[in-house]
């Protein structure tokens, strides 16, 4: 146990002290590449996607490891260190703590009989970018072996439960408008803040609505991220404009979730929809899930976000999140991944596909 | 009559046609100070303000015509035109008609015998930015005539009437703190927007103030010019920042105005005051102000805004708004002076000069 658990650390620290904020990948992407191990071979190359196989055996279901290699910028936290029990560092826990874990697992597979499944590893990056730049949609577009997969598990910190589906996410700008005019004499203007704080009042104090799809709950909230008026401090503006970000539940589609955000706007307030990532199907009683669940003994949860399974889902293609990161430490400055964890997935990834 | 219109209206387009947003005024600067006849002769000259008048007679009352010639920036209103009545241009009202009827009058006066007043003449520029940048102060420094004055009048747009006064001005920055998170969590995070909404809704309502100082009605008026929120579209903002815009009474002092923004400022808001130009003094029942109101039948009004009076009353020397401009048209794309109004205040200004 302590050897794995050691060379999992020490293969995530290596990953973690090599930059790879989005956009700056190539340094970890060669090194990566050149990790896997024959007899795993390239089914399909982009310039941000790889995909990996042994030839396929008949009539035996495929699980695809998932992860991505890019991270959010570093905050103070590269080179990383290991300290009491965890890689700490830039990416640790979102995800290069889950790409250690399946890259690792991949390795020591290759030298063995295959097992339950056959296995797939897929890498890829820009995923901390908006959805524009994802390198997915053309892998999905020119690999045939993406869609020969029973399960895609994406290595996304969470907490060693099995997250299914996920969150669609909604971008909208809602702008307000009055009539400019001179801060001396505001009774001849009509000021677009004023109309945006009390258009804005009731979106403000929505409360999260709870949806249970798949028997998990999900929750669904607006938040306004963005405020934005005035040209000068004596003119009242004539402008106002906010950002809605909303998370919508998977018992919405995209037009019902645009008719939500229609149906919250404001009288004399205009919408304009900026962007929608559709949420994921709940994967939970497909045949590969329950062996996953049962491999580790896991407790399914909703993915409280939005994730690339949902690019697997839109396919018709079963995906869930399972990975050894903690959710609390995406994206933080502290950012760790504990070893034990790093250890129990990959001991529970291995039970799974091994049978 | 005919003829006097006309020169006042050609001297107007003159004036309105030689460009001169704040800090591009060396071209009008120049052309004024070359039409300002002897035996007018200049007693201050700094870089951006000039005074002129002629050798002061002992014991009698001495009047300064006040204008600056820096304009807003042209909005597509260059060059001007005479039609309708009316001078249209940038500038025209706000307050080149005015430059145009004090400089017409003082040429006209310099070939006569002086009548009931001394008179100089004041020209100045950077009035239309930030009052950093006001010349007067070192005018009221080195000039020893300025503090000779019975009365200033400054030829702000006025509609004709005496707008005695101004409000004060006070700017300030509201600051709400909140804590930063992942939208699609929310609950784990503050939001600052939410905050400011909540804590700006009091402010946004409020009635403006009437306050009756020196028998004249000034409204007290607090005005959210700017807001400011947001650094993406999917993160909780812990930080929304307000500019409030207030313009105080002639019965506050500075001290008076600060307390009450501190009095508004929501609980957990952080108030900071950025700027701060005082409220002039009520001047009505002086002499020369009886004087001149009697010499156009004229009303009293408040100025409802803050001009450059405040520099004179803040300094012991009585100093009123009076001219030809309409207060509607200032800083408009549409800007135009009445050439009848040109002529009208010409003729009362020399009235109440000559006697």
């Amino acid at each position: 146990m302590a050897p794995l658990a050691d060379r999992l650390a020490a293969r995530t620290l290596e990953l973690v002290d090599i930059p790879s904020e989005s956009l700056h990948e190539a340094a970890i992407r060669e090194h990566l590449l050149g990790l896997v191990p024959p007899p795993f071979a390239i089914e399909y190359a982009g310039e941000d996607a790889f995909l990996f196989a042994r030839p396929r055996r008949p009539g035996v279901g495929l699980v695809l490891l998932v992860g991505h290699y890019d991270t959010v910028p570093a905050q103070g936290n590269l080179p990383g260190r290991i300290e009491g029990g965890a890689v700490h560092g830039a990416g640790a826990t979102d995800m290069k703590g889950g790409v250690a874990v399946a890259l690792e697992l991949v390795r020591d597979l290759a030298q063995e009989t295959p097992g339950r499944y056959d296995v797939g590893l897929l890498l890829f990056g820009k995923e901390e970018l908006p959805a524009q730049h994802s390198p997915l949609p053309d892998l999905f577009e020119r690999s045939r072996l993406v869609h020969e997969a029973e399960l895609a598990v994406l290595l996304e910190p969470t907490d060693l439960t099995i997250q299914a589906g996920c969150l669609g996410n909604m971008s909208a700008r809602l702008t307000f408008t009055g009539v400019s005019g001179h801060s001396a004499r505001p009774w001849t203007a009509e000021n677009a803040i004023a109309k945006a704080i009390d258009g804005l009042t009731p979106i403000a104090r929505l409360e999260r609505r709870e949806a249970v799809v798949g028997g998990l709950p999900f929750y669904e909230v607006v938040t306004i991220t963005r405020l934005e008026a005035g040209i000068a401090d004596n003119v009242v503006p004539d402008r106002a404009t906010a950002t809605l970000n909303y998370r919508y539940a998977p018992d919405r589609s995209p037009q019902s979730a645009a008719e939500y955000l229609r149906a919250l706007t404001p009288a004399g307030a205009a919408l304009e929809i900026t962007g929608d990532s559709p949420p994921a199907a709940v994967v939970t009683d497909a045949p590969a899930v329950r062996a996953l669940r049962d491999a580790g003994d896991l407790m399914f949860a909703p993915k409280q976000a939005w994730t690339n399974v949902a690019d697997f889902t839109a396919r018709g293609l079963d995906a869930v999140n399972f990975g050894p990161g903690s959710t609390r430490y995406a994206h933080r400055r502290d950012e760790l991944v504990e070893i034990a964890a790093l250890a129990r997935s990959y001991e529970i990834l291995r039970r799974f596909i091994t049978g």
